[in-house]
């Protein structure tokens, strides 16, 4: 078989086959097919798009390219939640454990941030003795005993993506829907659960901004999923503003134990709801509805918030800086910026605020660069609340006071204010199963 | 201006600036834009197609990638004329002295083969003496003084394409319009004559296998040659069956010599009087039919032949080898081909042919392997002639006698015999101005 060959196929609108499949996925990972070919063979399907079967058989390859955890150990309620990511997402840090509570096995692996705001992985790290990295054994044997373990990703998951992804990122050839999903799904099915949750953002602060452009990436990626064996449910919810109050790895770790503790309510508990219902109604085999009432009812009466502390406790953390004042990493300066107009707010863009956070400290333009977790921006105003001239929109928490000044210019532009309140955009766009 | 950008534009149906198709030619060029951004591109490129100012553009560029021949001193009547490519194709040997005898300065740069048989400068070698290595300066000199000089590819000539075709040609973006046009027409401006003939050929001898195809080519070629302020003509011309009778180095200029001393009539004589024809017109600003006129007077008042020896001599080889018997090289083994059956002759398959020829020695299948000028085969049969059982097909000419068995068989397979006589193709097919 010769690549040539295979990328002319797909660049004349052909099927491949699976052994073709297979001979492009083992030998790029190999480093016997070059990026060149890899790369003209990933715009021809750019193209050309790739059939159902193809994309199963795409996204088996790259989970097979590397490491795969066997959590067989763990039984049939192993379940996994992807997030295709957006400003001030810290729902991980909250459904984590709220499914656990509830008897899910939730053996997580998540990402460090690159832009933006941090990574799961980052926000953790604010926790006060948090220990990211696990060996196999360990991550297995501490979701078995608590529920629940979230980790670094580990090991050599799914390479052909990664080796992937960096030359999709550098040829334009990132927006393909069945190069997404197999990018997604692989390191999903390496990584071992049974069940999948995915939360598709869609909205100006998301990946995916159109809800026709979301729907057929959760669509492709629920059917892609079930093609590989695993139960799949995907939530799409809205990124249009950034979800919930705060942006900054300390400061989403405040308001996930917030939510946890039932002391807030709004949009980002609404989506956790919805997320952890969906996780716990595939894991335990339950109605959504039903699993939604037990998700409720643990937000209500603890147990979630107690298996948070368990769960911190397990991996290292401190459980008691999540509760004492000065428990979490602290800024120096607190700067308010302050409306000069009145009206409504009609609109706050996610991608401003993520800016100016990572501007304060709390993203990291490279890899190498650290993150301060204590940096970061509380959102006081969210889309339909009433601003008079002088309120306060937003509080800059950073140890750099030099970039607060252009930081507060980006957030005056993020935050649009109008005469007349923007008409309510829905929470949960769409529920597929 | 960042690469990963100017692949977005044209995956998304744009036209390129200037300046971004600028910036990629000289990137490559220089290796500071990588092989995988090129890969992404031509796949682009060969999805979404290209405007003529694109492809004018592109042309220029690459043109300008590196040496360009100055031919200022040889005045206003330079011509140069390309070839797609063909089996038994020694057009230039024919026309480049025809033309040069009606006062065209024909400064000819040609390649080596690969593959089938022999190119233009391997046929040349066959010549004892001849040189096919001149400096730029007894280059145009010679030009100037004899009218007419060919030698190899010199100097840096289109690295961008040279670098381009070759990702192309394991990358399935070959067969891209603008881009065989960009790399063609590139060379061509290169090499600096101000008017350009083309023979493009058509039939399953050829790249382009169909009319539809061949012309969309030659118009293609036609427009940009002349955006780009050069007198372009365009011949499509038949290669169904090989042209002529010889195939091999040594076999084709002796039967060049046939075809300028008159004394050979048929498809080769006919589709050279018609590229001379365009090459004259263009360069001496004559009427087409003219120009013609003159050619067929040429090849019968000896002028045309005496203008080769001339230039033969010129460049180092021996003259009077044209015409003795022994003056070309000659194979040790001369083997016929004998038809089992009887009938017409429906078809030659050029391609099975010349893969016969390279078995006898005519070809090299890498660049580093040596040519027998002696080796190849003289046809005797072509489409429409009647064969009785018995009748020599043709004749196998070689020094490696073990390879005849396998190049009868293939010359067996090449020509097939019918009940009836086949339609009669055109010979030239269409002329573009």
């Amino acid at each position: 078989m010769r690549m040539v060959d295979v990328i002319a196929r797909k660049r004349d609108g052909e099927a491949l086959s699976p052994q073709e499949i297979a001979f492009f996925v083992e030998g790029y990972t190999r480093g016997d097919i070059p990026d060149y070919q890899a790369a003209a063979l990933c715009m021809a399907l750019f193209w050309r798009g790739m059939t159902d079967e193809e994309t199963v058989c795409l996204t088996d390859c790259m989970a097979r390219s590397g490491d795969r955890l066997d959590l067989s150990a763990l039984g049939d309620a192993t379940v996994d939640k992807h997030s295709t990511g957006g400003v001030g997402d810290k729902t991980t840090l909250i459904v984590a454990p709220l499914a656990a509570s509830l008897g899910c096995k939730v053996p997580k692996m998540s990402g460090r941030g690159l832009g933006h705001t941090g990574g799961t992985v980052d926000k953790l790290e604010a926790i006060p003795g948090y220990r990211t990295s696990l060996s196999p054994e360990a991550f297995i044997d501490q979701v078995n005993r608590v529920g629940v373990a979230v980790i670094g990703q580990t090991g050599n998951l799914a390479p052909a993506d990664k080796k992937l992804y960096a030359l999709r990122d550098v040829t334009a050839t990132v927006d393909s829907i069945p190069l997404i999903t197999a990018s997604i799904m692989s390191k999903k099915l390496a990584a071992g659960a049974r069940s999948i949750v995915l939360d598709v953002k869609v909205g100006s602060g998301a990946f995916m901004q159109t809800e026709q452009q979301a729907l057929a990436l959760a669509e492709a990626m629920v059917r892609i999923g079930k093609g590989c064996g695993r139960r799949m449910a995907a939530v799409l919810t809205d990124m249009d503003a950034p979800l919930g109050h705060a942006i900054g790895n300390a400061l989403e770790v405040a308001e996930a134990v917030a939510v946890l503790r039932g002391e807030m309510q709004g949009d980002l508990a609404e989506v956790c709801v919805a997320l952890a219902a969906q996780m716990v109604a595939l894991a335990r085999g339950l109605a959504p509805e039903q699993a939604q009432l037990q998700v409720r009812q643990a937000l209500a009466d603890g147990s979630a918030y107690a298996k948070m502390k368990e769960w911190i406790a397990a991996q290292g953390g401190d459980p008691t800086a999540l509760e004492r004042p000065d428990g979490l990493p602290a800024a120096t300066h607190r700067l308010p910026v302050v409306a000069s107009g009145e009206g409504y707010v009609a609109g706050v863009n996610a991608r401003q605020l993520g800016t100016a956070a990572a501007l304060l400290g709390a993203g990291r333009a490279t890899k190498e660069e650290a993150i301060d977790p204590a940096a970061g921006i509380i959102l006081h105003k969210k889309p339909g609340d009433r601003v008079a001239a002088g309120d306060v929109l937003c509080t800059l928490h950073t140890n750099r006071p030099q970039t607060a000044d252009a930081a507060r210019a980006l957030c005056l532009q993020a935050v649009t204010l109008a005469d007349e309140p923007p008409a309510p955009r829905p929470l949960i766009h769409t529920i597929l199963r």
